[in-house]
């Protein structure tokens, strides 16, 4: 006869968890001893998976204040264990990316930045779909382990100036458990969500302040710029209510970065920029983000100063001497570095050919990603084993002439049916026009949480692009 | 790094949970196979609780249209046994009420239409909060047995014309299972959700037609008016698409219905009623939605003809007489009906006087019905025992006139402590004023599938009230 359940009768006060869920649910803004109780009732089981679950959901329809998401991401922070680094001096920084193609930046970025004086204790993950991952990517180098322990960690860090080392179980638990529920229940794409996810992994791992690479394109979580521009705001404003300085760029993912796809064959083209010739798009955003992560870092009082810095460090052979020494200390084998011949390369190549001539106006990195997956060098799932040697090196990026025939890419697959399969669909993931495409800027937008534009002067991130046509190389 | 799980990655194609939680979550309109897969994964644990109640979020935060409720109720439906009475002859009609304060209509309602010829297999439930249920009030006779299988169900309904018994654990377990999940995640007051619970059970019990009562006000699940219309409208269009014929009325619950609430002093009304003198109010209701189920079971071809039916049904005795009959089919003592003084009755009176000269202006139907609660009448969670005995019988109904320390009503509790207690608080639930209030029609809107009035002559239930002073009774 009634159908009214007895929580939603009104006079009925108190907080039980319908309430929390019902007052997001109908877009109030919850206070922090609502999020207290639902996020600890969760924690210790007395709120269930399916009352998160509706709430998820109830958030990603509804949103969350930048206060509630600060909230959420201290709670988040402590249901596990925080470290901090008192024996390091100086400001510890660390870069965070959204993910995207071709996105070894990490690898060069964090030894450069460490030869130039910051700290670096840098936390990274793995590959999932058409995205790759930092973890992955070093790994191809033989017997490198990033599953550390928090002194092998310290250590590392300590000794070498930075440490690239993976999320262990005993940090955020709180955000893997809800990072787990909301895979399953279509509730990833949410803004705060997102916000607090990323942000209670650095903000658990120590540092002082925090460069974000926020992607925007078709081989992006974001799909649009104006969206990214709404994460990289809202991660900006919550990390600054979380007591961290925070500055985002939002980059182009409309393209793939650098020369190449696949774990080894980054890896290598990590190894390039460290040596001096790296990919032309890939040292603009090394030299964008380690600009800011020194700055950040209070090494450097001015980008242009941070700039002069950040060669130095390059030009020196510091920054490639560092990579080596965590190559090493983390037990890898330094030889790889040395002779990147030596990195895992699948026997069996074949090309993409240029179908007329002309110049490459388009190549899609989404397509461009899930092949590296069906070679087998991604995940389709968190459990599927990779092949570090597979891949795709691009000989031609957009806006560079072609001739009918001549390669545009070479897939490099350990199983040549699957290879050639691979390479035939790849025809569809490149564009060859008339005329070479417009310049499109890499660095689109620099957000602060206030607005603020702390470096004016650097052309190369200030929304309009370097001037240069960037995105030709090579 | 990569924060975007697998499951929103473009490209991916197929039906899978988060698929379907998706398209919701997005404002998509869901196929019938995307429906089944999903209500028949949550059946046989392919879809787990987690994603229920993402799903039921989005549902709520995004609605359904009346073809997706339409295909959900079926699912319901086809997830148990559904009754059908080939052997009784002649449409089968019932009546829901979305639940009131002193809403007891279908205990004399049922009788008073089968004794008009047309057969009425009920099934009712209990209350919950501050409204009361239909076995509960049957309950409070001696002996009388709701709980019925299918085969006593079946034998009351022939040979009395009609039955009033519970829902079983076979009728619509999809639906209980969903509206266990509702209950604790905040996502109760969805009108497809309500409509496919709703109408899941009525249509799983076999009948051709059906009437509804969806209350609207203070004491009443929709507050407004325009709540109560869109939830009368939808559950027509479902119902209708579902092959039923279904009407809706739209009526008030701003005030109590009738002279008493409670479980006991209630059915003592509900005897009142077909014997002919029942309160003007709930006359008008049984008079309202006893046309309207004549007329849907084919025994009247228009409502004047309907309206002289039911009047005989009940001046001959006949309705009466088949109250009792069913009483005793049931396992009730029948000496109850005859002799109305043997009902339950709690033992402690205690008035609530008036304040003051004047008129009742206002009496709040929630305070009444969360009174009866507090007496041990009703249940907060849905395992409370309940005394039949308590209640409180109304002395005097919006637009009477009072003098200073006359009862406006009279508490009949158990324990006088909480007897004196509810008393005192009731107090509030009644205002006297200087002038009676304006007459407030009881029936405000009759509600169809498409829109048309098949009844337009009628006064009492086209919307403009019966020109009467209604709900100034007793």
């Amino acid at each position: 006869m009634c159908e009214a359940g007895p929580d939603t009768a009104p006079g009925r006060a108190g907080v039980n968890p319908q309430g929390v869920i019902g007052k997001k649910r109908d877009g109030g803004e919850l206070t922090d001893a609502e999020l207290e109780y639902f996020v600890g009732g969760f924690l210790d089981e007395g709120v269930t998976d399916y009352q998160m679950a509706a709430w998820l959901m109830a958030v990603f329809l509804r949103g969350m204040t930048p206060g509630e998401t600060a909230t959420l991401t201290r709670l988040m922070v402590e249901s596990g264990k925080t470290l901090s680094f008192p024996e390091v001096p100086g400001r510890k920084v660390d870069k965070h990316s959204t993910g995207g193609v071709g996105d070894l930046i990490s690898l060069p970025l964090a030894p450069v930045v460490a030869a130039a004086g910051v700290p670096v204790p840098m936390i990274s993950g793995r590959g999932l779909g058409h995205t790759g991952g930092t973890l992955d990517k070093l790994e191809s180098i033989s017997g490198l382990e990033t599953g550390l322990d928090e002194d092998a960690f310290r250590r590392v860090l300590r000794d070498v100036g930075f440490v690239m080392g993976g999320q262990t179980e005993e940090l955020a638990p709180a955000d893997r458990r809800m990072y787990a529920l909301r895979d399953v229940t279509a509730t990833v794409e949410s803004i705060p969500l997102i916000v607090s996810s990323i942000l209670s992994k650095k903000v658990a791992e120590g540092i002082d302040a925090l460069v974000l690479d926020v992607k925007c394109g078709r081989g992006a979580f974001m799909k649009t710029e104006e969206d990214a521009i709404r994460l990289a705001g809202e991660l900006c404003r919550v990390g600054t209510l979380m007591g961290k300085e925070v500055v985002a760029f939002v980059t182009d993912m409309d393209a793939p970065l650098g020369s190449a796809v696949g774990n080894a064959v980054e890896t290598r083209v990590a190894i390039d920029c460290l040596r001096g010739n790296g990919p032309e798009d890939t040292m603009e955003l090394v030299g964008t983000l380690g600009r800011a992560m020194i700055v950040l870092g209070g090494r450097a009082a001015s980008w242009d100063e941070a700039g002069t810095i950040l060669d130095r460090a390059l030009d020196s052979g510091d920054a490639l001497a560092r990579f080596r020494s965590m190559v090493e200390a983390q037990g890898g084998d330094a030889s790889m570095v040395d002779e990147p011949d030596r990195l895992p390369r699948a026997g069996h190549e074949h090309a993409v050919s240029a179908p007329r001539d002309g110049f490459v106006t388009d190549i899609d990195p989404f397509a461009l990603g899930e092949a590296v997956v069906e070679l087998g060098g991604g995940r389709r799932r968190a459990d599927d084993v990779i092949d570090p040697g597979v891949g795709v090196l691009l000989s031609k990026k957009p806006g560079r002439e072609v001739k009918a025939g001549e390669a545009l890419a070479v897939v490099l697959a350990s199983d040549p049916g699957v290879g050639k399969r691979v390479a035939g669909d790849l025809n569809k993931a490149f564009t060859v026009g008339a005329a070479p495409p417009p310049p499109r800027p890499l660095v689109r937008h620099l957000v602060t949480a206030d607005g603020s534009k702390p470096w004016a002067g650097a052309a190369t991130w200030d929304g309009r692009g370097s001037g240069k046509p960037a995105r030709t190389n090579p």
